[in-house]
């Protein structure tokens, strides 16, 4: 009989679901829409159905499962299985999500921050396989991160460690949602490039960018990047700004945790070397030499499934602890 | 017969030694001037001479001695023991400390970077103590960092995490020792503290800091805090300024790390708590609530001391690890 673990990233758009052997490897997905209003009685029926979609692509009887682990953004009791708050989904106020699921399915279920799963993904099966520290961005709309140390998931005694797009790496620098300035989020997420570009838009009228208008013609991440790839030399330029502001806020990662590897995901890095290039750069450049020469700045290597299979992983971790206590 | 740890504290100017118990009791002290210029193996001398005055000072027998620690400034290999270079020291260049203590004392000798003695002494016995997870940053003429991780000193790969002082606050501020520009160093330290005050001293023509001169008549840190002590509105001014970076550096560490505490420690928090009220509010203002509410700021608890017991702190863990295996 096989040991076999189920990992569920709950996002905005996608439920995903897949079951993972204890060895790391993938025997089954599942996928749905995420109804985003239904609330959260509705969605943790959508997820158990998920993991027995998943369940039965793999072929894995449920005898097999171990436990299940569900990644999900927003602020949370990780160690209760509370969510406090899920930004994009309606009515989700202290949701017992693993009490729920556990309900659901019978099975233990765990919940983790989406950007911890992620970076436990890579850690577990992805780029940072092999390492014993590491870290993870998350570049999107914002910036989230992962934190593994001495092999383990690092949260904190809160369990809100690793809020790496929130560091300050210019204090008097861009307004952040977050209330303060400065963010690395501000400037090295998607949304951070997009407001780079558009501070120098009337400087470059003959970039493809400046031409755009609003609403559905309006500049966006991947319309940066496709300019970028058709040679524009603006767009080019805008993600080269924003790979070094990554740069420097990955330079303080280096002088205090000295990790092995640092590991980036999220839409932005589809933008490939016209980014990793400047981030490399800035990053040697800012970081003392012994720490910067170690630290490997690499893509994401399971691409979108880093949360799905990290929550599995951080479900078998967590179900390991608990049984052998070790 | 009691089981006890000597802890040696290389500093530019002093050999600090402290006999000091499993427990953490220090039972006995040893002092002598740092002969800067006379090279490594007189000064290993003095060493060792002083972990036999501390020994002496203490009563314990040779025999009860597990090991000796020795915390030193400047780039190292922690693990073999070497010191790669100490910047105040004359010709130390890859010098096999351990090796030369162990011979001359024959006794097990480790070799510790200062600020991760102080971060770990401070954890073991002093404002540190009953926390997971802690920071120790040392405020001085430079900046340096400690930190202890889930109740383990916690170096990185390379032995080089930590440099909190290298943190980028600020990406095109002040230029730094390190050749990076805006490190926290370079606002926070007792020097970025003169920097500051320097800057503005030319519209404060009232502050007793404007009557100041050049060579021995020239601002110094100590100088800014007893005008601050005595009223003088600019000094205060000064130290609230520096008191603010500080708590942008740590706000950093709280949202990247949510350490239980920080611990600070060296010359500056002299000035109590004109320099610890803004540094408490700005890092409160900038972390996560939930974070920075958890994350105490409070003084070192053991004064100058957390180097030396520090130190013995770290040969008894290295000692136990090595002998334990645990």
């Amino acid at each position: 009989m096989a040991e076999v673990v189920v990992g569920i990233d709950l996002g905005g758009t996608a439920i995903k679901t897949a079951v993972v052997t204890s060895e790391g490897e993938v025997t089954g997905w599942g996928s749905r829409p995420t109804r985003a209003d239904a609330g959260p009685e509705a969605i943790m029926d959508d997820m158990a159905a998920g993991v027995e979609q998943a369940l039965s692509d793999s072929g894995h009887a449920r005898e097999e499962v171990l436990a299940v682990g569900a990644g999900s953004p927003g602020p949370m009791n990780w160690r209760e299985g509370i969510i406090f708050e899920a930004p994009n989904l309606a009515g989700w106020r202290n949701v017992k999500l693993a009490e729920g699921l556990s309900n659901r399915l019978n099975l233990p279920c765990y919940i983790e921050n989406d950007a911890n799963a992620a970076g436990y993904g890579e850690y577990w099966q992805g780029a940072g396989r092999g390492t014993s520290t590491m870290c993870l961005l998350t570049l999107g709309t914002g910036i989230g991160g992962g934190l593994v140390i001495n092999g383990k998931l690092f949260r904190g005694i809160d369990g809100t460690a690793a809020e790496f797009g929130h560091m300050k790496i210019q204090r008097d620098g861009r307004e952040c949602g977050c209330g303060g300035r400065g963010c690395l989020e501000t400037y090295g997420s998607v949304t951070g490039m997009i407001r780079t570009a558009m501070e120098g838009l009337g400087d470059h009228p003959d970039s493809s960018l400046a031409k755009l208008g609003d609403g559905e013609n309006r500049l966006t991440g991947s319309i940066i990047a496709d300019a970028a790839e058709e040679g524009d030399a603006y767009a080019r330029e805008v993600i080269r700004l924003t790979g070094e502001w990554i740069g420097i806020g990955i330079s303080n990662l280096v002088n205090i945790l000295n990790p092995e590897r640092v590991v980036l995901c999220g839409g932005m890095i589809a933008a490939g070397e016209l980014l990793f290039e400047p981030i490399r750069e800035t990053a040697m450049a800012n970081a003392f030499e012994v720490p910067a020469k170690r630290a490997q700045i690499v893509p994401a290597g399971l691409g979108q499934d880093s949360g799905v299979i990290g929550a599995a992983g951080v479900a078998l971790e967590r179900y390991t602890l608990e049984h052998n206590g070790s």
